[in-house]
C-alpha cells in the first residue's frame, strides 16, 4: 500500500515526487511512455521563474533528477484503470501490474488537438505536424503554415521563421491571442505573414502535402501552397482514465480542482495542464502539484490514524 | 498611470515582474529596503523544483535578474500608504513620491514573530536572534538554543549544529512539526537535544545573554545556560498598509485570496507569504504571483476598454 501514486511524468508529476519524497511518503510515480511531458517540446522556456532561459527538455530533466534524490519508486508503465475501493483506498491497474495507494495525484496533462478536416490523417507526418520543435527541421528553406493564434502557435511561428523561408500563420480570428511579447515578435518578423479570419478546411497533395484549402480567399485564391503545416490549436485533457471514479470535469473536460488541488473525490488530487485552471504554465502546474502533496500528506496522516 | 504596481521585492514580487514584463504591462516594483525577502535567510533551498540545491540568496537573485530582462521599473522605495480612488485606480504613496496604477499586487511577505517575554528586547542582538543564517556564525563552539518546533526551527537547528558545540531545541509541544526529512535529521544529530513541552518565559544575563528561564524544569533546573538563542516561532504578515482599503484578512491577519490571487477589492491582488494559503513555499508564492499578473492583465485590458 503506497501513500501516494503519482500518474504522469511531466514537470508537475516529478515536482510532486520531490515533495512526496521529502514528506517521507511511500511514493510511486507512473510515467507512461512519454517522460518529461509536453514541455519537452519547448525549445526555450523563458518564463519559469529561476531560469532566464532553459530548454523544456532540460527543465523537465532537472526536476526529474531532483526527485530522484529521494526515496521514491518510478516506473515507465502505463495506467489502464483506476478504481476506488470500499475502504477508501485506490487500486491503479497498469499494463504490467496492479498497485494500491491511499491517495492518487493525477497529472496526465494534455495531448494536442486535431483540426478534424479532410486529409488530416492522410498527411499526418507527411506534411501535417503537431510539434514544431520535433519536426520543424525538415522544413529548412521551405514554406510552412502554422494553424492557430494562441501563444503556442506564436512560439511555433517564431521557431519556424529561423528555419523556413516563409511562415504563414493562419488564424480564424482577427487578432492573435499570444503573450504580447510573442505577438510583437511575430508581427515584426519579415518572413512571417498572418492570415486572419480564415479557417483551413482541408489538406491537399499526392503522397506528400502540397497545399491547404482556405475558407476565405487569400490574394484571390482559396488554395495556399505550403510544404508543411503545423497544427497548433490547443490541447485536449487526458482524462479517459477517470470514467468510473466520479471525478468532476468542467464543460471543456478538464478536472475541477480547488486551490488545494483537491478534486471532488476524497484522496484524489490533480495538478498541471489536466486541471481547470485558466492560465496553464509550467510554474503553476508545479505549484499545484506541491500543494496537492501537502494535502495528500495530511489526508494520509488522518487515514492512518483512522486505520486504513 | 502604471498598469501594475508590485509592492514587495521577494521572489513573489519579482516573479510577478517577469510576467508583467512579458505581458507588456507598464510595471513598477517597489521593493522597500529588504530586497530578496526572507528566503535570502535560507542557506540552502532544496525544494524549489528545478534546483537540487541553491542558496536562498541565489534563488532570489536569479528571479530578480530574470525580471530585469524586461522593460520594468524597479525602485528601492518604501510604501507608506495605498488608497483606491473613485475612478477605480490606486494611489500608492512612498517615502519619496506618489504613484498611480490600475492594479496593485501586494507581496510584502511576513516578518519574524517575537516571543514576547522578559528580557527579549534587552538582549536582542546581544544573545537573542531571529536569523540563524545571519547570526549563527557568532556561536562557533558555543551553546545555543532554538525556540520553536516548525520546519524553520528544524532548519535553524540543523544549520547551527555544524557551528555550535551544542544545540537545544525548546518546543512547547511533544512532537516537532517540521518536514519529516528535517525532523529525522534533527533527531539523528548527536549534538542536538530537543526539550519538549517547555516554554521559554524569560531571558537572563548581564550585558549579554547568559541563560533562559523555562516553565518546566530540565534536568532539575528551570534555568538553562546558553550563549545564544534563536527565536523561530513563526511569522507575522506585513499588512499594516491595508488599513483603509477594506482588504479582507483571515483570523490570523493574512490576506484572503482566491485561487486566482484576487482579494475582495477589485484590481487588488496578493501573492506569497502574506496570503492565507496554508502551505507557504517559495514555489507556491511564485505561482500565486504569476496567476495574479494574468488576472491583473485581464483586468487592465477590460478597464482600458471601459476608459479608466
Amino acid at each position: 500500500m503506497h501513500d501516494i501514486i503519482i500518474i504522469g511524468g511531466g514537470v508537475s508529476g516529478f515536482a510532486a515526487a520531490i515533495y512526496a519524497g521529502r514528506f517521507r511518503m511511500s511514493t510511486l510515480v507512473l510515467t507512461g511512455d512519454f517522460k518529461g511531458g509536453l514541455i519537452t517540446w519547448a525549445k526555450e522556456v523563458q518564463n519559469y521563474p529561476g531560469f532566464k532561459s532553459i530548454s523544456g527538455m532540460d527543465l523537465a530533466k532537472s526536476i526529474e533528477d531532483q526527485a530522484m534524490e529521494y526515496d521514491i519508486d518510478v516506473r515507465r508503465d502505463t495506467v489502464v484503470g483506476i478504481s476506488k475501493l470500499n475502504d477508501g483506498s485506490f487500486e491503479v491497474a497498469t499494463r504490467k501490474g496492479k498497485f494500491s495507494s491511499r491517495t492518487v495525484l493525477f497529472a496526465t496533462g494534455t495531448k494536442v488537438r486535431n483540426l478534424g478536416v479532410d486529409g488530416e490523417s492522410k498527411y499526418k507526418n507527411c506534411g501535417v505536424h503537431y510539434c514544431a520543435l520535433c519536426d520543424g527541421y525538415f522544413y529548412k528553406g521551405k514554406v510552412v503554415a502554422v494553424i492557430g493564434g494562441s501563444d503556442s502557435a506564436a512560439i511555433d511561428a517564431l521557431m519556424l521563421k529561423d528555419l523556413a523561408e516563409k511562415v504563414y500563420v493562419i488564424y480564424r480570428k482577427d487578432k492573435l491571442r499570444s503573450e504580447p511579447v510573442n505577438t510583437d515578435r511575430v508581427l515584426k518578423s519579415p518572413n512571417v505573414e498572418v492570415i486572419y479570419n480564415t479557417n483551413v478546411t482541408g489538406f491537399i497533395g499526392d503522397t506528400m502535402l502540397k497545399s491547404v484549402r482556405l475558407d476565405r480567399p487569400h490574394r484571390g485564391s482559396s488554395v495556399l501552397d505550403v510544404d508543411g503545416v503545423f497544427v497548433s490549436i490547443g490541447h485536449v485533457p487526458q482524462t479517459e482514465l477517470l470514467g468510473g471514479l466520479g471525478v468532476r470535469l468542467d464543460q471543456n473536460g478538464f478536472v475541477e480542482v480547488d486551490r488545494n488541488s483537491c478534486t471532488n473525490v476524497p484522496g484524489f488530487f490533480a495538478a498541471g495542464d489536466v486541471t481547470n485552471t485558466e492560465f496553464k504554465q509550467a510554474i503553476t502546474g508545479v505549484a499545484q502539484a506541491v500543494m496537492a502533496v501537502y494535502w495528500a500528506h495530511n489526508y494520509v496522516d488522518k487515514s492512518k490514524k483512522e486505520n486504513f
